[in-house]
Parts: C-alpha cells; sequence; structure tokens
C-alpha cells in the first residue's frame, strides 16, 4: 500500500507552521506568488537587544527579495549581515463565526527568514532598483529618470534569499462548532482587497499652480 | 520673543524617527487613529537570537494594545514578558515620481515599543475579547456565543502600553527634484485602500449542502 500524502516538509524547523499547521504551504508556486501581490514587507532585525518590525517596499528577483532604503537608514544598518525576518502578509477577509472563539481572518503570509546581505555589485544594485519600480508600474523603469551616481551612492540595497520560508493561509467560510451552527446570527466572510483607486496627476509644474 | 514651534517630541530615543523626520508624529490622536483603523499588526520578538515578524489581529482599549491566540502559540510564548514591536502600517497610495529615485508609498504606520504581559484577570481578558470582536463588527458581541470556560482556557491574552510609540505619515503627490519636473512623464499618487466586499453568508448547515 502507498503512504498517504505526506505532510508538506518545512525548509527548517524554525519555519515549520506549527499552529492550524493545516494552512501552511511550502512551495515556492504559493509563496512567490504572495511575495509578488505584496506591495510592503515588514522588516524584522534586532537592535540593541530591542527587535523592531518595519514596513518598506521589496521586490523578488528569481531566489532573492531586494529592499533598499537611504545609506543612512538605522533599519538597514542594522540589518546588513544580521539575521532577520521578512514577512508579507495579504488580508482576504474578516471570517465572523457564530461564537467569538472561531472568528477569524481570511489572508495569505509568507515568513522568510536569514541573513540580509548588502548588495556591492553595480548591476544588481540597478537590477534592483529596476525591479522596485516596475512591480508597482510595469514599463515605468524606461519612461524615468535613472538614479545619478549621487543618488546611487546614497542608497544601500540589502538582499535576502527565499530559501528559508513558509507560507501561511486561510481561505473559506468560519468554521463553526456543529452545536452553533443553528443559532441565530449572520455568519460568513467579508471580503478584504487592496484596491487602486484612479491615479491623480501631480501638476507638472509646481510652481505654476 | 517666542520660540519657533517645537519639533515635536518622541517619547524615546529608540522611537524617534530618525530618517525624514517631517513624517514623524508623537500624538496619542494620530497614533491611536492609525492603530484604530489597522486590521493586523506585525508582532517582532526574538526567539532563539531570531527576529520573527508574525501578523495577527489586534484590539486597543485605551492606553493598551491586546493580541490574542492559542495557549500554545509560540509567538504568544517568545513575547510574554518579552520587548517586542507591535507595527500597524496602512498603505494609502503608489508614489510615482519622474525619478527612480523618489518614487515611495503613501501610508501611514505606528510603532510601539515595549514589553508584553499576559493578560491573567478574567474580566480584562473578556473585554479584550468583546474589543478583537467589536472593531471588526461593531455590535456583534451581543449577538454571538460567547467563550466557554474550555475556551478561555485555551486562549492566551497579551497586552502592551501605547506609551513607547510612533508614527510615521507620508501624504501628497511625488517630490520630483526641480530639474525633472518637464520630463515627458506621467507622476502622481495612484491610491490605495483596503476595501470590504459584498458580504458572503456562510450556509447555515453546511451538512445540507
Amino acid at each position: 500500500m502507498e503512504e498517504p500524502a505526506a505532510t508538506p516538509q518545512a525548509p527548517s524547523e524554525r519555519t515549520r507552521v506549527r499552529r492550524l499547521p493545516r494552512r501552511a504551504a511550502y512551495d515556492r508556486a504559493t509563496i512567490d506568488a504572495i511575495l509578488d501581490e505584496g506591495l510592503v514587507c515588514h522588516l524584522a532585525f534586532v537592535a540593541g537587544g530591542q527587535p523592531y518590525a518595519i514596513p518598506t517596499a521589496y521586490a523578488r528577483i528569481g531566489d532573492h527579495l531586494y529592499v533598499h532604503g537611504s545609506a543612512a537608514s538605522r533599519m538597514l544598518e542594522a540589518a546588513a549581515g544580521a539575521p532577520v525576518c521578512f514577512t508579507v502578509t495579504l488580508l482576504d477577509g474578516l471570517v465572523l463565526a457564530r461564537s467569538a472563539f472561531h472568528h477569524s481572518m481570511n489572508y495569505r503570509s509568507v515568513v522568510v527568514l536569514g541573513a540580509a546581505e548588502e548588495v556591492e555589485d553595480e548591476s544588481e544594485r540597478l537590477a534592483a532598483m529596476r525591479a522596485l519600480v516596475e512591480r508597482v508600474a510595469p514599463g515605468r523603469w524606461d519612461e524615468i529618470r535613472p538614479p545619478s551616481a549621487q543618488e546611487l551612492k546614497a542608497t544601500t540595497i540589502l538582499r535576502l534569499a527565499v530559501a528559508e520560508s513558509s507560507a501561511k493561509v486561510r481561505t473559506g467560510p468560519p468554521i463553526d462548532d456543529d452545536e452553533d451552527l443553528a443559532l441565530p446570527v449572520w455568519a460568513g466572510v467579508v471580503p478584504l482587497a487592496l484596491t487602486r483607486g484612479a491615479p491623480l496627476a501631480d501638476s507638472p509644474r509646481r510652481d505654476l499652480t
């Protein structure tokens, strides 16, 4: 007889999802789809014994994630060469159950652990900057003014391998206890989505407005 | 002569916004408004020398933030009694500038530092659970089945004082260099908002569907 379908394997014990493991996924297709939809990550690092989680833009190129910022950034200074946690969370819905206990949210999240490293290679730095622009507005890089030598010097870029990562996904309706199903209260899901509104054009010459 | 308007004062050196301090706010009205609009925080803590940032629901009651989870949660175990960073980020827009360098995002974020403590008092625990439900669906607590003794036992609640906190806010159009303003490229803001869709009612008896 064949074994039952194997439980998905986490790349490491510390990325193994222990709470509600049925929500876990470790395959790169699932992980990459979440990473490529999110617009902001939270980058956790330790400075002076204190953990911080700071929101920042990011881009993925293949097996690496890139974040960037000012060369004077406290976050980038503390994260370079140090263990970090890179987390992306997409909210998909409020899950309203018939009991307080089973209220939940539908979401897709990815956690990536590893050591962030500063990118020194100039072509990789430019590729990361390009990816950061292109992911929010495809085709835009070729239309805008590229970074000057001074701007490049003022920018630090860190990268992190996607390797040690896990996804956690909840979808679907509330899971109520059987004995609560007849309670006279509305239950279901309120969908959530991050939506783009109509673009607001900047005045091309602010000094004339 | 009067002094010029003072720079806003951070509650601590480690919550003082150093990058782009003009975006900083330290007043509780600004901070509370962001905390009360967000649906999920990222809670950063350290376990085994590794920082983690884990998304979780939360609620504010006055001067405290509450998160909850399974009594078996690795996050809650590592965070209880330990220094944490509680971060809420609201994305308001993509800021498309005429140069790569000035691309940005409009956002409102709050960072709260402190030691999380487990809540033991039963009335405070119930108040926190109520707040967690009421903030996503006002009036709902009185309609649903309240937590049973067993569910209460299975739930850990942590609280964190809002005291050591800061907000960072970016609004408005791209800030391009003067010499880029005439470039023939669209520039402006694409608004972003987390929107609620039409509620999807759960089938009241799943075994009949």
